[in-house]
Protein backbone atom coordinates (compact mmCIF):
# COMPACT_ATOMS: atom_id res chain seq x y z
CA UNK A 1 0.00 0.00 0.00
CA UNK A 2 1.30 3.85 -0.60
CA UNK A 3 2.42 5.27 2.06
CA UNK A 4 0.10 8.64 2.16
CA UNK A 5 0.80 11.98 2.25
CA UNK A 6 -1.96 14.72 4.08
CA UNK A 7 -2.49 17.96 2.95
CA UNK A 8 -3.80 20.49 4.86
CA UNK A 9 -5.66 23.16 2.79
CA UNK A 10 -4.94 26.34 4.34
CA UNK A 11 -6.17 28.75 1.32
CA UNK A 12 -9.45 29.36 3.32
CA UNK A 13 -7.64 30.79 6.00
CA UNK A 14 -3.88 31.53 5.07
CA UNK A 15 -5.42 32.28 1.46
CA UNK A 16 -7.83 34.60 1.98
CA UNK A 17 -6.73 36.70 4.73
CA UNK A 18 -4.00 38.50 2.58
CA UNK A 19 -6.51 39.21 -0.68
CA UNK A 20 -7.34 42.69 -0.78
CA UNK A 21 -10.72 42.50 -0.82
CA UNK A 22 -13.07 39.69 1.23
CA UNK A 23 -15.12 37.39 -0.22
CA UNK A 24 -18.59 36.59 0.64
CA UNK A 25 -19.67 33.81 3.28
CA UNK A 26 -21.12 32.01 0.13
CA UNK A 27 -18.17 32.21 -2.00
CA UNK A 28 -16.05 31.39 1.11
CA UNK A 29 -18.46 28.04 1.42
CA UNK A 30 -18.60 27.47 -1.95
CA UNK A 31 -14.56 27.39 -1.83
CA UNK A 32 -14.23 25.23 1.29
CA UNK A 33 -16.86 22.87 -0.52
CA UNK A 34 -14.98 22.50 -3.62
CA UNK A 35 -11.68 21.95 -1.54
CA UNK A 36 -13.51 18.85 -0.03
CA UNK A 37 -15.66 17.49 -3.00
CA UNK A 38 -11.61 17.44 -4.82
CA UNK A 39 -10.94 14.73 -2.25
CA UNK A 40 -9.09 16.90 0.18
CA UNK A 41 -10.20 15.82 4.04
CA UNK A 42 -8.29 18.47 6.45
CA UNK A 43 -8.90 22.14 5.83
CA UNK A 44 -8.72 25.78 7.98
CA UNK A 45 -11.48 26.80 6.77
CA UNK A 46 -11.01 30.54 8.58
CA UNK A 47 -9.87 32.13 11.99
CA UNK A 48 -11.27 33.36 14.67
CA UNK A 49 -9.53 37.07 14.78
CA UNK A 50 -10.99 40.44 15.27
CA UNK A 51 -12.91 41.15 12.00
CA UNK A 52 -11.86 44.97 12.22
CA UNK A 53 -7.76 43.72 12.50
CA UNK A 54 -9.13 40.75 9.34
CA UNK A 55 -11.72 41.79 7.50
CA UNK A 56 -11.97 38.67 5.09
CA UNK A 57 -12.32 36.68 8.12
CA UNK A 58 -15.63 38.11 9.35
CA UNK A 59 -18.05 35.67 10.40
CA UNK A 60 -16.17 32.27 10.38
CA UNK A 61 -18.92 31.27 13.07
CA UNK A 62 -22.22 31.28 10.72
CA UNK A 63 -19.79 29.98 7.72
CA UNK A 64 -18.52 26.56 10.34
CA UNK A 65 -21.71 25.90 11.47
CA UNK A 66 -23.25 26.41 7.82
CA UNK A 67 -20.00 23.66 6.89
CA UNK A 68 -21.15 21.42 10.17
CA UNK A 69 -19.22 17.97 10.73
CA UNK A 70 -18.70 15.57 8.01
CA UNK A 71 -17.67 12.26 8.26
CA UNK A 72 -13.73 11.80 8.08
CA UNK A 73 -12.74 15.38 7.58
CA UNK A 74 -11.27 17.95 9.75
CA UNK A 75 -12.25 21.43 9.30
CA UNK A 76 -9.99 23.95 11.57
CA UNK A 77 -10.33 27.55 12.65
CA UNK A 78 -7.16 29.47 13.72
CA UNK A 79 -7.97 31.05 16.82
CA UNK A 80 -5.36 33.96 18.43
CA UNK A 81 -6.94 33.64 21.99
CA UNK A 82 -9.33 32.04 24.87
CA UNK A 83 -12.50 34.18 22.72
CA UNK A 84 -11.35 33.14 19.92
CA UNK A 85 -11.17 29.42 20.84
CA UNK A 86 -15.04 29.90 22.87
CA UNK A 87 -15.93 31.48 19.58
CA UNK A 88 -14.80 28.37 17.46
CA UNK A 89 -16.23 25.60 20.06
CA UNK A 90 -19.80 27.98 20.38
CA UNK A 91 -19.41 27.09 16.36
CA UNK A 92 -18.84 23.92 16.50
CA UNK A 93 -15.27 23.55 15.30
CA UNK A 94 -13.35 20.92 17.03
CA UNK A 95 -9.95 20.86 16.07
CA UNK A 96 -8.87 24.68 16.53
CA UNK A 97 -5.23 25.98 15.60
CA UNK A 98 -3.00 28.34 17.82
CA UNK A 99 0.22 30.12 17.04
CA UNK A 100 3.26 30.92 18.95
CA UNK A 101 5.92 32.80 16.96
CA UNK A 102 8.98 31.62 17.23
CA UNK A 103 10.54 34.98 18.13
CA UNK A 104 10.28 37.75 20.70
CA UNK A 105 9.80 40.17 18.49
CA UNK A 106 7.10 38.45 16.23
CA UNK A 107 4.81 37.82 19.11
CA UNK A 108 5.23 41.35 20.01
CA UNK A 109 4.18 42.42 16.16
CA UNK A 110 1.73 39.98 15.70
CA UNK A 111 -0.48 40.13 18.88
CA UNK A 112 1.51 42.75 21.21
CA UNK A 113 2.42 40.08 23.75
CA UNK A 114 5.95 38.80 24.61
CA UNK A 115 6.84 35.45 24.16
CA UNK A 116 5.63 34.13 27.70
CA UNK A 117 2.38 34.91 27.37
CA UNK A 118 1.98 34.08 23.70
CA UNK A 119 2.82 30.64 25.39
CA UNK A 120 0.72 31.01 28.13
CA UNK A 121 -2.23 31.83 26.27
CA UNK A 122 -1.51 28.68 23.83
CA UNK A 123 -1.46 26.67 26.72
CA UNK A 124 -4.39 27.56 27.74
CA UNK A 125 -6.13 27.16 24.76
CA UNK A 126 -4.45 23.41 24.61
CA UNK A 127 -6.04 22.80 28.18
CA UNK A 128 -9.17 23.73 27.44
CA UNK A 129 -9.23 22.47 24.57
CA UNK A 130 -8.68 19.14 26.11
CA UNK A 131 -11.58 19.34 28.40
CA UNK A 132 -13.97 20.08 25.87
CA UNK A 133 -12.38 17.00 23.71
CA UNK A 134 -11.54 19.45 20.90
CA UNK A 135 -7.86 18.43 18.96
CA UNK A 136 -5.53 21.30 19.21
CA UNK A 137 -2.44 22.10 16.34
CA UNK A 138 0.37 24.28 17.53
CA UNK A 139 1.68 26.68 15.13
CA UNK A 140 5.41 27.76 15.77
CA UNK A 141 5.38 30.73 13.03
CA UNK A 142 8.40 32.42 11.88
CA UNK A 143 10.31 28.76 12.85
CA UNK A 144 13.53 29.57 10.39
CA UNK A 145 13.79 33.26 9.78
CA UNK A 146 11.80 36.23 11.23
CA UNK A 147 11.37 39.80 9.56
CA UNK A 148 12.46 41.29 12.54
CA UNK A 149 15.10 39.35 14.09
CA UNK A 150 16.73 37.18 11.22
CA UNK A 151 17.89 33.73 11.58
CA UNK A 152 16.23 31.51 14.74
CA UNK A 153 18.11 29.41 16.34
CA UNK A 154 17.20 25.48 15.69
CA UNK A 155 17.83 24.74 19.56
CA UNK A 156 15.22 27.16 20.34
CA UNK A 157 12.94 25.61 17.71
CA UNK A 158 13.03 22.69 19.66
CA UNK A 159 12.97 23.47 22.80
CA UNK A 160 9.40 25.61 21.88
CA UNK A 161 7.89 22.71 20.03
CA UNK A 162 8.78 20.29 23.17
CA UNK A 163 6.83 22.79 25.49
CA UNK A 164 3.47 22.80 23.03
CA UNK A 165 3.85 18.88 22.39
CA UNK A 166 4.01 18.36 26.19
CA UNK A 167 1.34 20.58 26.96
CA UNK A 168 -0.43 18.43 25.04
CA UNK A 169 -0.53 19.83 21.33
CA UNK A 170 -2.22 17.38 19.03
CA UNK A 171 -0.16 18.42 16.16
CA UNK A 172 2.75 21.04 15.83
CA UNK A 173 2.99 22.68 12.73
CA UNK A 174 6.47 24.28 12.01
CA UNK A 175 5.90 27.05 9.83
CA UNK A 176 8.65 29.10 6.87
CA UNK A 177 5.94 32.09 7.53
CA UNK A 178 7.86 34.41 5.07
CA UNK A 179 9.32 31.61 2.62
CA UNK A 180 12.74 32.19 3.76
CA UNK A 181 13.61 28.65 4.79
CA UNK A 182 16.09 26.75 2.46
CA UNK A 183 15.78 22.38 2.21
CA UNK A 184 19.12 22.15 3.81
CA UNK A 185 17.84 23.78 6.82
CA UNK A 186 14.44 21.89 6.95
CA UNK A 187 15.76 18.57 6.72
CA UNK A 188 17.94 19.45 10.00
CA UNK A 189 15.65 20.87 11.46
CA UNK A 190 12.28 18.75 10.77
CA UNK A 191 15.17 15.46 11.58
CA UNK A 192 15.70 16.57 14.76
CA UNK A 193 12.35 17.05 15.76
CA UNK A 194 11.27 13.49 14.33
CA UNK A 195 13.94 12.12 16.57
CA UNK A 196 12.45 14.01 19.74
CA UNK A 197 8.79 12.91 18.68
CA UNK A 198 6.05 11.24 17.11
CA UNK A 199 6.67 12.27 13.27
CA UNK A 200 2.49 11.54 13.06
CA UNK A 201 2.61 14.90 15.42
CA UNK A 202 5.05 17.14 13.20
CA UNK A 203 3.82 19.05 10.10
CA UNK A 204 5.20 21.87 7.99
CA UNK A 205 3.70 25.02 6.40
CA UNK A 206 5.95 26.58 3.80
CA UNK A 207 5.19 29.47 1.42
CA UNK A 208 6.79 29.88 -1.79
CA UNK A 209 8.14 33.31 -2.02
CA UNK A 210 11.53 32.16 -3.08
CA UNK A 211 10.58 29.18 -5.27
CA UNK A 212 11.70 26.43 -2.60
CA UNK A 213 8.17 25.74 -1.78
CA UNK A 214 8.35 22.11 -3.33
CA UNK A 215 12.01 21.71 -2.37
CA UNK A 216 11.42 22.17 1.50
CA UNK A 217 8.48 19.80 1.09
CA UNK A 218 10.86 16.92 0.11
CA UNK A 219 13.26 17.79 2.18
CA UNK A 220 11.00 17.77 5.14
CA UNK A 221 9.86 14.18 3.64
CA UNK A 222 13.09 12.55 3.79
CA UNK A 223 12.71 13.80 7.19
CA UNK A 224 9.30 11.84 7.77
CA UNK A 225 6.92 14.26 7.74
CA UNK A 226 4.24 13.44 5.82
CA UNK A 227 1.39 16.47 6.67
CA UNK A 228 1.89 19.49 4.96
CA UNK A 229 0.00 22.80 4.33
CA UNK A 230 -0.88 24.42 1.26
CA UNK A 231 -3.25 26.32 -0.57
CA UNK A 232 -4.92 25.97 -3.72
CA UNK A 233 -3.47 27.61 -6.49
CA UNK A 234 -0.48 29.15 -4.46
CA UNK A 235 -3.27 32.03 -3.14
CA UNK A 236 -1.81 34.04 -0.32
CA UNK A 237 1.21 36.18 -2.45
CA UNK A 238 0.35 39.64 -3.00
CA UNK A 239 -2.65 39.99 -4.75
CA UNK A 240 -1.25 42.82 -7.51
CA UNK A 241 2.64 41.34 -7.40
CA UNK A 242 2.41 38.48 -10.29
CA UNK A 243 4.99 35.92 -8.96
CA UNK A 244 4.88 36.98 -5.49
CA UNK A 245 3.34 33.17 -4.32
CA UNK A 246 1.90 32.81 -1.00
CA UNK A 247 1.52 29.32 0.31
CA UNK A 248 3.25 26.38 -1.30
CA UNK A 249 0.07 25.06 -4.03
CA UNK A 250 -1.73 22.43 -3.05
CA UNK A 251 -1.56 21.47 -6.67
CA UNK A 252 2.12 21.37 -6.77
CA UNK A 253 2.02 19.16 -3.50
CA UNK A 254 0.10 16.86 -5.06
CA UNK A 255 1.80 16.92 -8.43
CA UNK A 256 4.83 16.04 -6.72
CA UNK A 257 4.16 13.57 -4.04
CA UNK A 258 2.04 11.59 -6.06
CA UNK A 259 4.78 11.21 -8.75
CA UNK A 260 6.95 9.92 -5.88
CA UNK A 261 4.43 6.85 -5.27
CA UNK A 262 2.59 8.76 -2.34
CA UNK A 263 -1.38 8.71 -2.28
CA UNK A 264 -3.13 11.93 -1.50
CA UNK A 265 -6.58 11.03 -2.24
CA UNK A 266 -6.77 14.51 -4.44
CA UNK A 267 -8.72 14.28 -7.98
CA UNK A 268 -6.33 16.16 -9.63
CA UNK A 269 -8.72 17.81 -12.03
CA UNK A 270 -11.11 18.84 -9.75
CA UNK A 271 -8.31 20.56 -8.02
CA UNK A 272 -7.31 22.40 -10.82
CA UNK A 273 -10.90 23.25 -11.33
CA UNK A 274 -10.85 24.98 -7.40
CA UNK A 275 -8.04 27.07 -9.11
CA UNK A 276 -10.37 28.00 -11.99
CA UNK A 277 -12.98 29.17 -9.13
CA UNK A 278 -10.44 30.84 -7.17
CA UNK A 279 -9.42 32.85 -10.33
CA UNK A 280 -13.43 33.49 -11.02
CA UNK A 281 -13.68 34.36 -7.35
CA UNK A 282 -10.65 36.85 -7.07
CA UNK A 283 -11.01 38.21 -10.42
CA UNK A 284 -7.38 37.48 -11.02
CA UNK A 285 -5.33 34.31 -12.51
CA UNK A 286 -4.67 32.01 -9.88
CA UNK A 287 -2.04 28.86 -9.97
CA UNK A 288 1.05 27.30 -8.82
CA UNK A 289 4.60 27.07 -10.09
CA UNK A 290 3.42 24.29 -12.12
CA UNK A 291 0.43 25.66 -13.14
CA UNK A 292 1.50 25.51 -16.99
CA UNK A 293 2.22 22.16 -16.72
CA UNK A 294 -0.48 21.07 -14.84
CA UNK A 295 -3.38 22.42 -17.04
CA UNK A 296 -1.71 21.26 -20.68
CA UNK A 297 -0.77 17.35 -18.91
CA UNK A 298 -2.68 16.72 -15.40
CA UNK A 299 -6.37 16.17 -16.47
CA UNK B 1 35.53 26.13 3.92
CA UNK B 2 32.35 26.35 2.30
CA UNK B 3 32.15 23.27 -0.19
CA UNK B 4 31.30 24.03 -3.63
CA UNK B 5 28.50 24.10 -6.34
CA UNK B 6 30.05 24.30 -9.78
CA UNK B 7 27.83 25.71 -12.30
CA UNK B 8 27.81 24.55 -15.55
CA UNK B 9 25.83 27.27 -17.74
CA UNK B 10 24.09 25.50 -20.13
CA UNK B 11 21.97 29.21 -21.69
CA UNK B 12 24.10 29.62 -24.94
CA UNK B 13 23.38 26.04 -26.04
CA UNK B 14 20.36 24.45 -24.81
CA UNK B 15 18.63 27.77 -23.97
CA UNK B 16 19.05 29.13 -27.40
CA UNK B 17 18.48 26.53 -29.84
CA UNK B 18 14.70 26.00 -28.79
CA UNK B 19 14.46 29.94 -29.79
CA UNK B 20 12.29 31.03 -32.70
CA UNK B 21 14.98 32.57 -33.91
CA UNK B 22 18.81 32.78 -34.14
CA UNK B 23 20.99 35.41 -31.95
CA UNK B 24 23.65 37.04 -34.12
CA UNK B 25 27.54 35.54 -33.45
CA UNK B 26 27.68 39.19 -31.32
CA UNK B 27 25.09 38.46 -28.98
CA UNK B 28 26.19 35.02 -28.27
CA UNK B 29 29.42 36.39 -27.84
CA UNK B 30 27.73 39.10 -25.57
CA UNK B 31 26.02 36.43 -23.72
CA UNK B 32 28.93 34.11 -23.13
CA UNK B 33 31.31 37.23 -21.89
CA UNK B 34 28.42 38.14 -19.45
CA UNK B 35 27.94 34.97 -18.31
CA UNK B 36 31.48 34.54 -17.60
CA UNK B 37 31.46 38.10 -16.23
CA UNK B 38 28.87 37.10 -13.29
CA UNK B 39 31.71 34.59 -12.13
CA UNK B 40 30.41 31.31 -14.03
CA UNK B 41 33.73 29.73 -14.67
CA UNK B 42 31.78 26.93 -16.97
CA UNK B 43 29.65 27.60 -20.15
CA UNK B 44 28.49 25.20 -22.91
CA UNK B 45 28.95 27.99 -25.18
CA UNK B 46 27.40 26.28 -28.33
CA UNK B 47 27.13 22.86 -30.78
CA UNK B 48 28.90 21.62 -33.75
CA UNK B 49 25.42 19.99 -35.30
CA UNK B 50 23.83 20.76 -38.82
CA UNK B 51 23.47 24.19 -38.75
CA UNK B 52 20.31 22.94 -41.32
CA UNK B 53 18.70 21.01 -38.52
CA UNK B 54 19.62 23.86 -35.72
CA UNK B 55 20.05 27.09 -37.41
CA UNK B 56 20.54 28.69 -33.96
CA UNK B 57 24.02 27.32 -33.70
CA UNK B 58 25.19 27.80 -36.45
CA UNK B 59 28.95 29.67 -36.38
CA UNK B 60 29.28 27.97 -33.32
CA UNK B 61 33.25 27.26 -34.74
CA UNK B 62 33.34 31.29 -34.55
CA UNK B 63 32.28 32.17 -31.27
CA UNK B 64 34.70 28.91 -30.32
CA UNK B 65 37.29 31.24 -32.04
CA UNK B 66 36.30 34.35 -30.99
CA UNK B 67 36.07 33.55 -27.15
CA UNK B 68 39.46 31.83 -27.10
CA UNK B 69 40.93 29.99 -24.23
CA UNK B 70 40.17 32.07 -20.73
CA UNK B 71 42.29 30.77 -17.77
CA UNK B 72 40.33 28.63 -15.08
CA UNK B 73 37.38 28.77 -17.23
CA UNK B 74 35.73 25.54 -18.94
CA UNK B 75 34.31 26.56 -22.70
CA UNK B 76 32.44 23.41 -23.62
CA UNK B 77 30.44 22.19 -27.00
CA UNK B 78 28.01 19.72 -27.50
CA UNK B 79 29.34 17.45 -30.82
CA UNK B 80 27.10 15.02 -32.25
CA UNK B 81 29.74 13.08 -33.77
CA UNK B 82 33.13 12.34 -34.71
CA UNK B 83 32.74 15.24 -37.80
CA UNK B 84 31.27 17.64 -35.48
CA UNK B 85 34.28 16.48 -32.98
CA UNK B 86 36.93 17.09 -35.52
CA UNK B 87 35.23 20.90 -36.30
CA UNK B 88 35.16 21.50 -32.54
CA UNK B 89 38.85 20.74 -32.55
CA UNK B 90 39.97 22.65 -35.23
CA UNK B 91 38.03 25.71 -33.69
CA UNK B 92 40.06 25.31 -30.21
CA UNK B 93 37.41 24.03 -28.05
CA UNK B 94 38.94 21.14 -25.61
CA UNK B 95 36.18 20.33 -23.67
CA UNK B 96 33.35 18.40 -25.73
CA UNK B 97 30.19 16.86 -24.95
CA UNK B 98 28.08 13.58 -26.47
CA UNK B 99 24.73 12.66 -26.18
CA UNK B 100 23.37 9.18 -25.69
CA UNK B 101 19.95 8.69 -25.28
CA UNK B 102 19.01 6.38 -22.28
CA UNK B 103 16.18 4.59 -24.63
CA UNK B 104 16.32 2.79 -28.14
CA UNK B 105 13.68 4.91 -29.69
CA UNK B 106 15.15 8.54 -28.32
CA UNK B 107 18.54 7.59 -30.20
CA UNK B 108 16.30 6.63 -33.09
CA UNK B 109 14.58 10.26 -33.19
CA UNK B 110 17.02 12.22 -31.88
CA UNK B 111 19.90 11.23 -34.42
CA UNK B 112 19.05 8.03 -36.71
CA UNK B 113 21.21 5.93 -34.39
CA UNK B 114 20.78 2.74 -32.38
CA UNK B 115 21.22 2.46 -29.09
CA UNK B 116 24.69 0.19 -29.69
CA UNK B 117 25.17 2.77 -32.79
CA UNK B 118 25.08 5.84 -30.35
CA UNK B 119 26.84 4.14 -27.96
CA UNK B 120 29.77 2.92 -31.06
CA UNK B 121 29.99 7.19 -31.53
CA UNK B 122 30.47 7.99 -28.03
CA UNK B 123 33.11 6.02 -27.24
CA UNK B 124 35.01 6.47 -30.44
CA UNK B 125 34.97 10.52 -29.27
CA UNK B 126 35.74 9.67 -26.43
CA UNK B 127 38.95 7.58 -27.31
CA UNK B 128 39.76 10.10 -30.25
CA UNK B 129 39.77 13.22 -27.23
CA UNK B 130 41.87 11.13 -25.27
CA UNK B 131 44.60 11.22 -27.73
CA UNK B 132 44.43 14.97 -28.15
CA UNK B 133 44.11 15.73 -24.72
CA UNK B 134 40.69 16.70 -24.52
CA UNK B 135 37.99 16.45 -22.10
CA UNK B 136 34.76 14.74 -23.08
CA UNK B 137 31.79 14.98 -20.90
CA UNK B 138 29.07 12.13 -21.54
CA UNK B 139 25.50 13.11 -21.58
CA UNK B 140 22.67 10.69 -20.39
CA UNK B 141 19.67 12.15 -21.91
CA UNK B 142 16.20 10.88 -20.97
CA UNK B 143 17.75 9.36 -17.83
CA UNK B 144 14.61 9.11 -15.90
CA UNK B 145 11.36 9.40 -18.49
CA UNK B 146 11.47 8.58 -22.16
CA UNK B 147 8.42 11.29 -24.53
CA UNK B 148 8.49 7.75 -26.08
CA UNK B 149 9.25 4.80 -23.85
CA UNK B 150 7.68 6.59 -20.76
CA UNK B 151 9.88 5.06 -17.80
CA UNK B 152 13.68 4.33 -17.69
CA UNK B 153 14.87 1.25 -16.04
CA UNK B 154 17.42 2.72 -13.49
CA UNK B 155 19.40 -0.43 -13.86
CA UNK B 156 19.41 0.25 -17.32
CA UNK B 157 20.87 3.72 -17.19
CA UNK B 158 23.63 2.70 -14.50
CA UNK B 159 24.88 0.06 -17.03
CA UNK B 160 25.21 2.55 -19.55
CA UNK B 161 26.52 5.39 -17.29
CA UNK B 162 29.16 2.55 -16.48
CA UNK B 163 30.33 1.98 -20.00
CA UNK B 164 30.81 5.34 -20.54
CA UNK B 165 32.58 5.66 -17.46
CA UNK B 166 34.69 3.01 -18.39
CA UNK B 167 35.39 4.13 -21.66
CA UNK B 168 37.23 7.22 -20.46
CA UNK B 169 34.34 9.50 -19.70
CA UNK B 170 35.84 12.80 -18.16
CA UNK B 171 32.30 13.13 -16.94
CA UNK B 172 29.07 11.65 -16.79
CA UNK B 173 26.28 14.35 -17.01
CA UNK B 174 22.76 12.88 -16.37
CA UNK B 175 19.67 14.54 -18.09
CA UNK B 176 16.21 14.77 -17.22
CA UNK B 177 15.70 16.17 -20.48
CA UNK B 178 12.00 16.44 -20.74
CA UNK B 179 11.77 17.27 -17.44
CA UNK B 180 10.15 14.87 -15.30
CA UNK B 181 11.86 13.34 -12.65
CA UNK B 182 10.92 13.59 -9.09
CA UNK B 183 13.47 14.08 -6.53
CA UNK B 184 12.95 10.44 -5.01
CA UNK B 185 14.23 8.48 -8.21
CA UNK B 186 16.74 11.76 -8.32
CA UNK B 187 18.00 10.85 -4.90
CA UNK B 188 17.78 6.96 -5.58
CA UNK B 189 19.71 6.84 -9.02
CA UNK B 190 22.08 9.22 -8.41
CA UNK B 191 22.87 8.04 -4.44
CA UNK B 192 23.65 4.56 -6.35
CA UNK B 193 25.90 6.09 -9.22
CA UNK B 194 27.95 7.95 -6.33
CA UNK B 195 28.10 4.63 -4.88
CA UNK B 196 29.45 3.05 -8.06
CA UNK B 197 31.71 6.01 -9.38
CA UNK B 198 33.71 9.03 -8.24
CA UNK B 199 31.08 11.38 -7.06
CA UNK B 200 33.35 14.83 -8.56
CA UNK B 201 33.31 12.98 -12.09
CA UNK B 202 29.09 12.65 -11.89
CA UNK B 203 27.04 15.94 -12.60
CA UNK B 204 22.98 16.32 -13.02
CA UNK B 205 21.10 18.14 -15.83
CA UNK B 206 17.50 19.50 -14.77
CA UNK B 207 14.47 20.64 -16.94
CA UNK B 208 11.80 23.05 -15.33
CA UNK B 209 8.59 22.11 -16.67
CA UNK B 210 7.21 20.48 -13.74
CA UNK B 211 8.65 22.76 -11.26
CA UNK B 212 10.49 20.43 -9.82
CA UNK B 213 14.24 21.65 -10.88
CA UNK B 214 15.26 22.76 -7.45
CA UNK B 215 13.67 19.92 -5.81
CA UNK B 216 15.68 17.75 -7.49
CA UNK B 217 18.68 19.49 -7.39
CA UNK B 218 18.56 19.31 -3.69
CA UNK B 219 18.24 15.62 -4.05
CA UNK B 220 20.85 15.13 -5.94
CA UNK B 221 22.96 17.50 -3.86
CA UNK B 222 21.98 14.92 -0.95
CA UNK B 223 23.48 12.14 -3.19
CA UNK B 224 26.55 14.04 -3.15
CA UNK B 225 26.77 15.77 -6.44
CA UNK B 226 28.23 18.93 -6.63
CA UNK B 227 28.01 19.90 -10.29
CA UNK B 228 24.84 21.45 -12.44
CA UNK B 229 23.81 22.66 -15.68
CA UNK B 230 21.57 25.55 -15.32
CA UNK B 231 20.58 28.36 -17.90
CA UNK B 232 20.04 31.96 -17.39
CA UNK B 233 16.62 32.91 -16.53
CA UNK B 234 15.42 29.33 -16.98
CA UNK B 235 15.81 30.03 -21.10
CA UNK B 236 14.82 27.27 -22.99
CA UNK B 237 10.97 26.90 -22.44
CA UNK B 238 8.92 27.05 -24.77
CA UNK B 239 9.18 30.90 -26.46
CA UNK B 240 5.64 31.53 -26.31
CA UNK B 241 3.83 29.74 -23.62
CA UNK B 242 4.32 31.34 -20.23
CA UNK B 243 5.49 29.37 -17.50
CA UNK B 244 6.61 26.52 -20.19
CA UNK B 245 9.86 26.36 -18.71
CA UNK B 246 13.46 25.52 -19.75
CA UNK B 247 16.63 24.55 -18.36
CA UNK B 248 16.23 25.19 -14.06
CA UNK B 249 17.64 28.17 -13.77
CA UNK B 250 21.06 29.56 -13.51
CA UNK B 251 19.95 32.43 -10.53
CA UNK B 252 17.79 29.76 -8.82
CA UNK B 253 20.26 27.08 -8.54
CA UNK B 254 22.73 30.08 -7.16
CA UNK B 255 20.20 31.01 -4.82
CA UNK B 256 19.26 27.76 -3.36
CA UNK B 257 22.77 26.53 -2.97
CA UNK B 258 23.89 30.04 -1.54
CA UNK B 259 21.36 30.01 0.98
CA UNK B 260 22.33 26.64 1.99
CA UNK B 261 25.57 27.37 3.32
CA UNK B 262 27.76 26.38 -0.94
CA UNK B 263 29.83 28.83 -2.44
CA UNK B 264 29.29 28.97 -6.24
CA UNK B 265 31.18 31.69 -6.69
CA UNK B 266 28.57 33.79 -8.58
CA UNK B 267 27.80 37.23 -8.55
CA UNK B 268 23.85 37.59 -8.02
CA UNK B 269 23.35 41.05 -9.13
CA UNK B 270 25.54 40.27 -12.52
CA UNK B 271 23.65 37.58 -13.13
CA UNK B 272 20.41 39.25 -13.02
CA UNK B 273 21.99 41.50 -15.17
CA UNK B 274 22.23 38.71 -17.79
CA UNK B 275 18.48 37.40 -17.43
CA UNK B 276 17.87 41.70 -18.50
CA UNK B 277 20.56 40.91 -21.38
CA UNK B 278 18.56 37.86 -22.60
CA UNK B 279 15.29 39.31 -22.19
CA UNK B 280 15.97 42.04 -24.21
CA UNK B 281 17.87 40.23 -27.14
CA UNK B 282 15.33 37.60 -27.24
CA UNK B 283 12.62 40.70 -27.20
CA UNK B 284 10.03 38.55 -24.20
CA UNK B 285 11.18 38.85 -20.29
CA UNK B 286 12.90 35.53 -18.93
CA UNK B 287 13.66 34.96 -15.35
CA UNK B 288 13.50 31.75 -13.36
CA UNK B 289 10.96 30.60 -10.81
CA UNK B 290 12.35 33.28 -7.97
CA UNK B 291 12.82 35.93 -10.33
CA UNK B 292 10.22 38.11 -8.58
CA UNK B 293 11.62 37.68 -5.28
CA UNK B 294 15.53 38.09 -6.56
CA UNK B 295 14.96 40.99 -8.50
CA UNK B 296 13.57 42.56 -5.09
CA UNK B 297 15.79 41.51 -2.57
CA UNK B 298 19.02 39.67 -3.74
CA UNK B 299 20.80 42.66 -5.16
Amino acid sequence: MKDRIIINEVGPRDGLQSQDGALTLDQRFAFVEAVLDAGIRHCEMGSFVSPKAVPQMAGTGDLARRLGHREGVELSALVPNMKGYELARDAGVNTMAVVVSATETMNQKNINLSMEQTLEVARAVIERGHGDGNRVQAYLAVAFECPFEGSVDPGYVRSLAAQLLEAGASELVIADTIGAANPAQVKSLMSALGDEHDSAQLACHFHDTRALGLANIFAAMESGIRRFDASVGGLGGCPFAPGAKGNVATEDVVMMAEQMGFTTGVDMPALLGVVNLMSEMLGRPQGGRAHYWLTRNAA
